[in-house]
């Protein structure tokens, strides 16, 4: 059987001492220009065709220049990785080439590389997307291979059981992870997630609903330490509903976005926390793998030195975290003092 | 103004006399085997590189060879394809490449393309679907190009205004459409969809609160014959909340899956239709591809003419669906008699 994900996920948190995950979202106006420029120069040297299509292959080239040196940069400081699809899509088939070159860099460094592709479908067609990001799948000669390959995914629930237990399955037999959107960190999530059901439906808002069923989806997936490879998304945003969700589901992993850019502090994302120190990865995206065009980054690195200035501010959000969680009494047995 | 998609799918659904739609859904072993094994065979002819990206682009040149065909002979009776992009996906950049020369071979042929992505996310990230979906996104070198330029896409809603109305956006500047998922066609649908909020929250079930979003958000996209670029996907598999939906959202266009393999017949699907015969599309998939491997098609056609196999479905289809609508009253005016 190959080993849990949650057991290979809290080995990589203790290993680093840092519950925290790099948002590998580029844009491409904010990489750095040099980046660009080579990138493009590259691939239209002595081209002669198409170049529409070539400018989305430097494109993808550029992408996965800048990830490449900002997961080199930092992974002896993180412990995983959560590139955003929607990103590497939108450039086509050029884009999933990046993105899969982006988790397998991330693995080949010994990190959890999660793929944040907030997938949903029924039946056989959520089981092609489980195959496709975490098992293997079948070819046109009968073989199969794996193709994306990531350490977990993310998962949206709208249409239920039927969509999660395709990825749960996969998880279980492949020893993967899916995190399924609990509470998202947006400002309009409480449009339909905080709406309250009525008694006869058990009184509970509709992401404490999701909570309930998360936590019955991850039995099946509980690793040697308790925690489970199905976990929830729970946005820092929302502490409050944070504590709630915590109560509920005790046993689950809960992935955090929304720390920094979106103005999650860590104070904010100790109720996603379990009292032992875990229970929680916390995902800091822009912010971070952007650093350097913002102060004091800025003066510090320059373009140039982009890489060093996100390696800077993983470090600085390692000790915010852990500093944090060490005030709140939140800390893992053993972690140096 | 780009034309609005609500004006221009309807037009085809009257050029075509047909409300319905075939869903492009290929899985591998299903292909007939002379393309499989041709498509193999021309990737490795000759061949000395990694042997498995090889069997990967086999497997989406397999997928286009087999789609184009039954495009080809459908194209004349049906108004539009939704092709799901988790059945290509799964084949990571291969598989992407068959999916933009299937959409651009249906937009060739006239036709509707439906990208059936299910796509959510939050912000800018959303935006990034949608640009690569529908719109254009910005190139390494400052450019922008379309990438996907499908007509419509599909959407999931968990998250709220934050997502869909980025899709709303673009729909509403270029001309496109989106389809909001409210009622699934799925067994479990009802596991969160069906629970009935409380009184203070309207004491309206989850996917009937979704239906008025989506009723609200379709009024910024209005075409001239009064329905709305941005619709509903509702399963054909739940008459009863179809009629309540239909309702609800007068002016939306309802994507209606789950006519055929998943049990929906032409008299489930008549409460989608408004009186004026029009408000939905009627999805067919792996039924009519896929019509060739049942009788009395495989006896009639065999492995060879699965197109004509396909075509010959996609006749019998409408034929129900029109004679159905004759029956229910529900036929638009000036449709043949």
């Amino acid at each position: 059987m190959p080993r849990n994900f949650a057991d290979r996920l809290l080995a990589e948190i203790d290993a680093t001492q840092n519950p925290s995950c790099v948002g590998l979202d580029p844009r491409i106006s904010r990489i750095p220009r040099a980046i660009r420029e080579r990138a493009v120069e590259s691939r239209l040297a002595g081209f002669s065709g198409d170049r529409r299509e070539a400018l989305l292959e430097a494109t993808a080239d550029a992408i996965v220049a800048f990830n490449k040196a900002v997961i080199d940069a930092t992974a002896d400081v993180v412990p995983a990785y959560k590139p955003n699809v929607a990103f590497y899509e939108c450039y086509g088939p050029a884009g999933l080439r990046a993105y899969r070159e982006t988790i397998a860099h991330i693995r080949q460094k010994g990190r959890i590389a999660i793929a944040d592709v907030k997938r949903e479908d029924i039946g056989d067609t959520s089981k092609s997307y489980a195959d496709g990001f975490l098992g293997s799948v079948e070819l046109a000669d009968g073989s199969s291979t794996s193709v994306f390959d990531a350490d977990a995914v993310t998962v949206s629930p709208y249409v239920g059981s039927d969509n999660t237990l395709q990825f749960v399955t996969v998880c279980a037999q492949q020893g993967r992870g899916a995190f399924i959107l609990v509470k998202t960190s947006n400002p309009s999530s409480g449009e339909l997630q905080d709406l309250r059901f009525d008694p006869q439906h058990g009184s509970r808002t509709l992401y404490e609903q999701m909570a309930l069923l998360v936590d019955q989806w991850g039995t099946k997936c509980r690793g040697d330490r308790g925690y489970s490879s199905i976990g929830a998304v729970v946005g820092a945003t929302f502490p409050e509903q944070a504590a709630r969700i915590r109560e509920m589901m005790e046993n689950a992993i809960i992935l955090v976005p929304a720390y920094g850019a979106q103005g999650g502090a860590a104070k904010d994302v100790m109720p996603n926390l379990n009292n032992d120190g875990y229970g929680a990865i916390i995902n800091n995206s822009r912010n971070l793998i952007f650093a350097y065009t913002r102060e004091p980054y800025s003066s510090k690195f320059g373009e140039a030195k982009f890489a060093e200035a996100a390696r800077e501010d993983a470090l600085a959000m390692r000790e915010d975290l852990v500093s944090t969680m060490r005030a709140s009494g939140r800390i893992p047995v053993g972690w140096a003092a």
